[in-house]
């Protein structure tokens, strides 16, 4: 069977880190990466063997390649024009103008979560929604945040029949390599109560009641939720039984952080530098095994989120639910994941 | 009428604040505060004028401030002879050790957070429970956190009768003068879940129903709890009554953190620098007016709290409680807290 | 004798600083400070008596101050028209502009650091050049940096005839109140080599050679200068009697890191904060004395820097030059320092 | 030809980076990898295939493995009974004990810079004294430091035959994965001066005089160093030259700061991540193209190290000179480089 052609519109941070969670797989491929003008990424992009494009259609931009070592195979248009989806992997706000843009060549898309859900009306995450987005002709992969939130919330609920959340999002000022943003020695309430984050995870399962309350402070390397969830009467669960269905959960990792020395957010990344993705990247959501506690219907546990990584995975997903290349959600994953971990060779 | 006579023992971090803040009352004297040995600490007493005695009764330990240029008037038994009161701002756990020699001297006696309730088995907050250590032999100032909450709390339970609290509290890692802890990059969760912290809130106000979950991040300047409270059905209250409140709560700070550019607890601390009081201290608790919001029945709210001063207000009125010089509360947080603003010329 | 009548241009960081200073001095007195709209600084000048112009003379901008509970004495123009000195604390890059209206006003000036010393043709350090400021027009006070150089540098260079000098500067990359900057977890090298910092200093004391390298690290407490000075053959010194030189010198204070438990800065700032100036400054360059240590002409130290305070005394002892108060520059600056103990009752 | 046979004694974060960068030779292989008990770290070793042993002989211990998933083949002399050299990666001080054990079983052996040279009397670096260290029996591979500035000066000394250098080294105060350690909000000055760091390089190259002053800050990731290094007279050099030598020495890269954006240690850190080895691991020192600048003999720069990987291809080059299996230190680097990129398919 074909491999469905995938354009990555942006071969940023998360393009490029999509583009090699796609690459890994076999039923799908890279038939190009947009970059704005010859720069770092072009040369990773060329040592890859991805085809490079410009990200504008505009001729100027596009020839400010010929005086550079890269190749430029043309503008956006020349990409979509070879592709059946593209993943927009583009700085944010720029979701409106680019939309109209793929939907004119006919191709398929899905944007990242610094997109409304307005923009697209649909919104994906593999645990929640995959049938929903079977077939669709635009989505939007939800934020890493609301990734997280999905991965733990979704099985409680679908074990519950309801579930009310309040989550404090303790997040990273800064990721690793922007050197600008502070503070340095402060912490950030956002002043907007609730917080936007908790919400929109009920753009993917509306059914899980949620508000959240959010702080930055001054570190780099994850997210932690702080997470207050409200089980229905009668729920015949105990911690113990929760930590089980966690531990049977795609992308999701529980441990013990008193037992093998992982009691922050340092460890957990150390953890993940030795798992031996690149860039150190940790697909999954940690949950700390001792910091989870039931106590009558009220159920309190702490999470991490590698702000940069967690929705790699589910943008290969959302391919498959797309391009109708995989019914099951499971198995996608299963598929997702192990080709990922040959790709790196783990 | 005779001044009540203060002793300090353990003139340290907390020592030299609560000092500084009997010695500008005028119903209150220091009679005279102790180290382990001659250090800087020492000089500053010195300056301030207060007799110095040794932490220890151990003949060695008292003659090793011969050699400096610090007098020291005696050990700890010759200054609780000439004590009415001692505050305990020695390092934790040393608790019941000092409880009997104070008890054995015939002294009344006030320890800190550090300590658990179960030594003195009676907390002080002074708009929680001021009348109920009226007169006590010996109480304990409950901590920073504790503190916090019990400002802004209780005055709410106070007018709706009921009050279900979770707490998120977002912990600075180290205090400013502090070199050696961690983490620097990383965000730590409290793995014991629920933390004490919450709970200990009902050490003085047993009505409130409370538990608190904590994280430790790398700052060192104030600690920011995010905040959830379920007031009753028909608490006929709105976001802005409650901020009207606390606008008229006493040690509680009410602003606009987006209009007065205060939006983290760095400007919190700035802010706090032009008031003017030593050390840069923030008695009060800080609110943003912006970050407060009641929905139903559920108010979400952030407050700043200065680890490092904001229970020494309390142990001056703690004082007037076991010693019986005011029997309102009101009253004697309004003589203490402006007494201090003379004595630091604010 | 009538004061000198000083007016601040600018009342934010660093003038709400020497507005104190001057204030606290018997031969000087503030007329007016000047702030852009109504805002918090506007009430310390108020608590402090301090009348209020606007920085500006636009009609508009005077009259935004009407609705607020600040009384506007008016524009920049009333405020110099009663002034002998103007001591211009605004943000950079307005002192070309500034430095005509003093002019016209036939006033005299003082600017700080943050403006080039080509604006004035003359730059400011007490220990240096107060002579060669007396009487002037207009002046600039140099920065924190240079300032702190000068002050270990100059007694040095008095002793010994000549001096070559290589600074490294560990910069705190954002003040305690400016949570915007980072980085929050890196190094940042001045790529400029040599940085600025260094060679200011021969814009008061030519006879110096001096270069330096500059990088900022994620701290907001303090700088901290890692120096190499090439004393002449046969300079006589040894490490003892270089710390006794530095124990003698104004503004210079010499401690041992290890034996008082001092070893950062973060210690150097609990110190300031003990010493009970307003905001917790340190007008003082702080050496560690153990990490003082001559080897054949070379000597090696560490000087720690109050980047937000270090220079305010120095505006003072140059107004005194400006206005021919005091030819000494030693003279004024125990006047000067003696006065601000006694301000703030240390 | 018979591979090597190499042992690690500590499989933690040096151990397991060498292991590694061993197995990717074809002249060398790990005949077993060593640690106290079962734990994370076993699991990579499970997965590598690499054969695990006890650190210790003593049964107990041994014996600790027993009731976990990982299979231990025996001690410390039962891995040394199979192995021509073994590299001891483990933690400081136990180096004295080691080496007896090493020699008792007739095993050559290198060390880490955390040792002291006075154990091996010898040290290498591949740039600086291959031939050297040519069948000895016991070596030292110098600190990350040590070596990062040996890349720089050798090179530089070997050309002018003179190099008088101090270095201030702005070191990281914590590894990532260590969150025990501050300071957070502080620069804390090494107050041995000078410090130890720069005369390490004197080990493996007498010729350069060097000293070296030192300064902790809160950063994880990198240290940097300000070098200033005094050429002799007649050197020929220009700023423009030095870089092409450095461009065309292996293991430095030169890169323009400015240009490239990459103006931290956090955007070097970035690009570490986009190469691609594990754990993001860069090999290289990192010189800012722009922060070099030589005026008369007097030569500035800036360079970056990463402190947990730097020294691992060193240690695969000194077993070749060990172990006499490539005299030319060039041909080993470029052996060792080009094996590790195939690898991790970079």
């Amino acid at each position: 069977m074909a491999r469905v052609k995938v354009a990555i519109n942006g071969y940023g941070t998360i393009g490029k880190r999509v583009a090699d969670a796609i690459d890994a797989q076999n039923d799908m491929e890279i038939v190009g990466v947009t970059k704005t003008g010859p720069s770092f990424g072009c040369e990773m992009a060329a040592k890859k063997g991805f085809d490079l494009y410009c990200t504008s259609d505009d001729k100027d931009m596009i020839s400010s390649f010929e005086d550079s070592r890269f190749v430029c195979k043309g503008g956006l248009k020349d990409l979509l024009s070879k592709s059946d989806v593209v993943i927009d992997c583009s700085p944010g706000k720029m979701g409106a103008t680019n939309l109209k843009k793929y939907q004119e060549a006919g191709v398929k898309s899905i944007f990242q979560g610094g997109e409304k859900h307005s923009l697209t009306g649909l919104s994906y995450t593999s645990c929640a929604n995959h049938l929903e987005n079977f077939g669709a002709e635009t989505t939007r992969v939800v934020s890493c945040n609301t990734t997280g939130l999905s991965r733990t919330l979704v099985p409680l609920y679908d074990l519950c029949g309801s579930l009310k959340v309040e989550c404090t999002m303790i997040r990273r000022a800064a990721d690793p390599g922007d050197s600008n943003k502070g503070p340095i020695n402060a912490i950030k309430p956002v002043l907007k109560v609730p917080s936007h984050h908790g919400p929109d995870v009920m753009t993917v399962k509306p059914e899980i009641e949620i508000n959240s309350l959010a702080v930055a402070v001054p570190t780099t390397i994850m997210h932690v939720h702080a997470i207050i969830a409200d089980l229905p009467e009668n729920h015949g669960l105990t911690t113990e039984k929760i930590l089980d269905i966690w531990k049977g959960t795609p992308r999701v990792i529980v441990m013990n952080g008193q037992g093998n020395r992982i009691t922050t957010t340092a460890e957990v990344m150390e953890m993940a530098r030795d798992i031996g993705r690149k860039w150190g990247d940790l697909h999954e959501i940690f949950v700390w095994e001792d910091g989870v506690r039931l106590i009558g219907n009220r159920l309190y546990y702490f999470q991490a989120i590698h702000q940069e990584s967690d929705v790699i995975p589910e943008n290969v997903d959302c391919v498959r639910a797309l391009m109708k290349l995989e019914q099951s959600w499971t198995e996608s994953v299963t598929k997702t994941d192990q080709a990922i971990s040959r790709y790196y060779n783990i």
